[in-house]
């Protein structure tokens, strides 16, 4: 067995061809240039593959109405859909707009500590809150945003800014990072370029450069999650140019990952991690780094009052989110929203620390894994893979979603020797096993557990090595 | 083995003294006097003991600040606590006063039918709503409670009439009950009365009268759930004549159940069930039919936008309290509370969700059931029994709230003949079992099952049948 | 020339019949009856009658919307009408109710000293103040109307109490009144009475008997001004009771008096001066003692928003109104509303400081002058006559509305002799007079004042004295 | 008598010199350059000096609070006052901002047509309205002031557009004005520029200029009446390329008039007319065109809710400060401040109505007039002189204040000759005169006037012509 394709390409193009950017970036001798194959040669920093899997948050003046999506504004006024506009009528005054929302996104419990908490106790390692979302709200003091950001206006508080605080000084290991919107729906600098066919840069150079700088600057985030590209070129929004200052000389140049939003026709193709669409989880292997980022509530990334309980994704199914994403390459980005008062529902704070239960136990199949040959099994369904290699020994990891109701497995990619000794994460002792009667794969016993014994409630991880 | 001694003791009475109101009563011959020996000789209407579990509901203004608890009006300004006092003035202007919430409670998701919906899958038999606390806030259109109620200002609904509607319309058969405090802490008229030393009758005549009768009279419920009693003696609430006319003359006389708070002294001793404190749970078999009211989350009867993950009883936790309940003689009405706008929030429904889980599994142990001759284990902690007269066989059921890791339980209490036959409720084999070593009960083989297998997730219950 | 018929006619009867209440009541020997003989047996407390003059002012929940006038909630509700209906349809969101309104009657300006003082400025003798108007909601802190006073709710003050206080401390003369409004459109159990064909009185004792006993025990006003009577007869109201509690033993029996809104049937018949109809202005002499109550906005008695400058009467016309009703009889009560905010707008304040203004030169014509036998002048328009003894002398005073373009005025009612000496207001100099050329009355010429002279702006009194 | 000196030179200035500015700057041929000495040399467009009277509205998010002043904000948080800091400590929670209180500047009662016909009544023949005051909120939908304008926050209107074709739609003469304030108190990007010693130009260039544009193009006032420029010098503001765009290109370069607040240095010495300091009034002639503006409300230039009836000039001083100001060759811009909910109180438009009553009988003295050698009379008090040349004939203004109360005035300024006569405006008869007995000056003899012949209330005009 061996280290993915992946990984040894990487290493051995760094032995062959000692001057290439990605070998020598991290040493400061290269600089990248403003151009797609230059920043696109940059090496993700490490640590982001090895974090697999991050919490995402949606936080905006859209946690206000808190109804239907964070896409409220849009939806009620920009391309008018019916629950929204009558929401509207039934609810609030004739005239009343959307900034008259932004006095009563008032925050008044939010806690960073608690929420740094809340996310360590989740097993993640980075974290990605909205730094400004699509309507343009900064949720730092942005002074390209004024009187429309969380301190000039309600909250009254550098929301961002006390995050990344209590990130940095409430958990070991976490990331702090930031999503940023490009665009803005009704920006009228922004729409004033768009009426023009982008033939002018107003709100690019007015706006959304000076906010990108400012974040970077003042909250130096290791990840920038770029969105809202698709209306135009990444030569409206000075993609690469920005890009290029963000690997040379930004204060984060050597730890900052960001993704592929970066104008139309990037996504999936250039730029750090792909992120490709919303809950993207293409369910094989992929050449590329990619993220699953994807949302607890299954129809809003935004806190939205009108979940019912079936909306949320059960920990069942969040587990094997997380398995899949991870055996294909992926790092999974869990989203949740905040309220506009500032709290994390129980709902979620649940699903979050169901899923640090579960990596309390399983994290050795998940963090700093790499794929492994087969994604998932050839023979049984719900079976995800993953490796690692623990000095000269590869550990493969089974991720069993569902038990067999036979206590019996049968798995089809592993090659097993007499030298294989497969364990449960969890369980201490050593599992029986044979060779398939076909001759492909094995058979596994699994371990007699009644509830009192189970490790763990959701999903299984037989650990196999051969040693 | 035999039937509980009460149950014996009331069927012989009837027989013996064939006039006393309890055999009478029903059969409407006998008219209830104003006095309590005559009140308290009423016996319950079975559907009561029958439920064995309720869902209460605290809803009120207080749903609006929904900060500390539903007495946040109380530790605000009548006995005033520093977190209260400091949460107002820190987010609302000086001035504000309790009322000013009141434009506030719009309950603009409030759909009866889903309430309806989430309250019978939870299992439970009844459902008991806040009508009115001790705000005085009648969440019916009140004629005594003129602008100080659902209707005349925000919601603008009749929030009682509609879920009683709903109830009816959309269970099968939940009776719908109603909360009603007695006492109002800042009505003045009630103020005038107490400093008086209650020797004028103002209030009870002009408000609280009147709107019981007005509860009673529209919405007809089977439960009255009285609160707000403690202050004043029973004749200052004039509390047997209205309950003389409540089990003769209302047109709930044959169904509805009270409680016991019905003026200082009565707790626990007159009136209907016993719920004595709240979150009464005396741990032994008692001779009056009972009632454990308690909360989800621990520290809060009204919804709190304050509590924490770690505040909410787990599912684990409630299964417990439910078989201690009922081993004892008690129901359960377990509280919720909804949100200012209208919502059962996600954590509750979880938690209802999975009730009702598991009593389809398990609600042979529960409903309809009796106590047993011993409540609880002798030999083994976190087993709960409760029995049942299936024709001339009696069932018990022991509720086994952990596993036993070794699979072997050793039970004290029961004792077994070879007809004996043990099985587990949701798994069709039968146990294997032996008589203890010790000479005294039976030690019985958990079924080995793996997580595909389990009937449940939290309590498993062996049934015995001696045959 | 004589004292008024009504004068003479009283004193005689004193005299003669030395027995009759009003004769006998100031001295406490009598007792009234519930009865209307007897109650309206009773005399006037004579201030009111030399006070002439006093402001009324409507204050409420409706000084919120301050728009269309005070009986915006029946208007809007009650039997809508458009202009109301639009005006909450555009402005206010869905399901707003009236008493929503209430958080908002802040009265943060509210200044007691500052009313008083403009009051004083006025020449005002007596203030009328809505303690309560239809809408039920006291303004001051009422027993009986919890949550729906000043008190409770926004603005948290007792209004009554401060403005009661305050025209004590700084006002030099001017008596304390208030209005108070029998029934209230949507009170419940006023409507349940209505519906009932008034044959209960929950109401009237439950409510508006207890606030009346109230505001007379707490705030000892000089004035009761009774409205909102006519939909029941006065014995649904138990009006003659109340009437003869206050007459007899209440703490103001010497100094109150009330107008005749008792009961249907009793306007302008029954009670203490006649008050009519609204804006009531007979423009001939009156056998019983009446009072003008208008206002200064000619639409509407409590503040609104909506009124332009041509809705308020000018000070000429307010001062010509004056005239017309001190000259047949009456008092003149003279609306502002002040604000939802607690201020008197400057164009109140301007009218009543320029009636101040005109009062301080000709207020001789006004206070405890008597009509005299004739009103208004036979020949001239636009005279208004008032007279008074001062010791044996008769003083007649012609007011003068208009001043005669030729400087000369016919008047044809006085009867003048040699005696007759004849002087204007605020100008020291006697004027020249001639029996008019017809034989009747006489020809007065108007001093020559140029605008430095003249002694006021808006009405000019020449005072005859025969002597 | 002669034309006076600024006029004349003027005329014969353009006759020798044909090619200067002043003179061919109408017809197009000259184009003005960046730099003060062209900017200064372009003529006023004559509309301005005979209009006279312009009226001055403040009108903005401070018209919310409507406390102390238009300064609100800057009282409140720049440099903190007292009354304005206990303001919002007692009346509002903590953490409200200024920016709150847009969603409150409701206007729902403006309705421009009614602004206009008020403005018309006034006799002004200007209107200048705040398209921005200090706080940076414009009262048009700007595009580089996103949420924070009009338009897309509460009240949801173009209030600057709306009232524009108003007074284009319903005056007759009435020319429309736009003030501006160039900085912006809390705007960082102005503070950012400030900070850094106005060496970098973001604001004026992303901001300032833009929005300048924005309000010339779209509205096309005629006047553009600049603020706020004292802190930075006209090089930061780009002035004087801003004026010469104005007055060479833009659409209102033949009839646009501006002032002199243009940076640091220019007030009273650059630009078009002088507005020097807030209520300049000199008292004395001045050699360049000059305009008082001032409020009627003695402390505030936003309507605030604080002022009593003696804060308001009254209509007689407001007459004298016109006759001052024109006698002086100044304009009189009269402010007034509209209401949060958008109306002109009646207190305002009184004074604004009695303003057009006086010149409806006076306007000939005022429109069109020209200063008279004399400003104020020598020997009387209160006498101000204007002049007029209709045909070869000159008209001079004597407008006396103050009635005399001998009913004689000296004046000691006029010449007079045998031909010379004199009347007063809107009285048809000559008046008497005679030399002074001193020798100098006249004695006029006012006419015998009763308050039924009287032209006006306020101040009288003797008009001199001496055929």
């Amino acid at each position: 067995m061996a280290a993915s394709a992946t990984l040894l390409s990487f290493i051995s193009m760094c032995i062959v061809l000692a001057a290439v950017p990605q070998c020598l970036g991290r040493r400061g001798k290269y600089k990248y240039e403003p151009n797609w194959p230059s920043i696109d040669s940059r090496p993700l920093p490490s640590w982001y593959d090895e974090a697999k899997f991050g919490i995402f948050m949606h936080w905006g003046v859209f946690s206000v109405p808190s109804f239907g999506s964070e896409w409220f504004w849009w939806h009620w006024q920009g391309k008018p859909l019916a629950p929204y506009v009558e929401f509207m009528k039934k609810n609030y005054r004739p005239g009343f707009t959307y900034p008259d929302f932004a006095p009563m996104f008032t925050a008044e419990f939010y806690d960073p500590k608690t929420f740094a908490e809340i996310i360590d106790a989740s097993g993640a390692k980075y974290v990605v809150l909205t730094s400004k979302h699509h309507e343009g709200f900064t949720n730092w003091p942005s002074k390209y945003s004024w009187n429309w950001n969380s301190m000039d206006v309600c909250p009254k508080r550098d929301l961002v800014g006390d995050l990344a605080t209590a990130i940095r000084n409430y958990t070991k290991d976490v990331h702090f990072g930031l999503y940023h919107s490009l665009f803005e729906w009704f920006n009228p600098l922004y729409l004033q370029d768009k009426k023009g066919g982008f033939s002018t840069q107003t709100y690019t150079l007015d706006i959304c450069l000076p906010e990108l700088h400012e974040i970077i600057e003042n909250y130096k985030p290791d990840v920038l999650w770029s969105d809202g590209d698709w209306e135009a070129l990444p030569e409206y929004w000075n993609s690469t140019e920005f890009l290029a200052w963000l690997y040379n000389d930004s204060p984060v140049k050597d730890t900052v990952v960001t993704n592929d939003r970066w104008g139309q026709g990037t996504s999936c193709k250039h730029g750090g991690f792909y992120s490709c669409n919303d809950r993207y989880n293409p369910g094989t292997l992929q050449k590329h780094k990619w993220e699953n980022a994807m949302t607890i509530d299954k129809k809003s990334w935004g806190f939205r009052r009108d979940a019912q309980l079936e909306d949320y994704l059960t920990t069942d199914e969040l587990v094997a989110i997380l398995a899949e994403t991870v055996s294909c390459g992926g790092n999974l980005l869990m989203n949740i929203g905040p309220t506009h008062d500032g709290r994390i529902v129980p709902i979620f704070e649940e699903r979050l620390r169901q899923m640090g239960d579960w990596l309390k136990v399983n994290g050795d199949a998940i963090y700093a894994s790499k794929p492994w040959r087969a994604q998932n099994d050839t023979k049984t369904k719900g079976v995800w893979y993953t490796s690692k290699m623990e000095g000269a020994v590869l550990s493969v990891f089974a991720i069993v979603l569902d038990w067999p109701i036979t206590n019996q497995i049968l798995l089809g990619a592993p090659k097993a020797t007499n030298q294989t000794q497969i364990t449960m994460l969890g369980y201490s002792n050593q599992l029986q096993w044979k060779q398939a009667p076909s001759g492909t794969g094995i058979v596994v016993t699994m371990p007699t557990l009644n509830p009192a014994q189970l490790p763990c409630q959701w999903a299984w991880v037989l650990k196999m090595q051969t040693v």
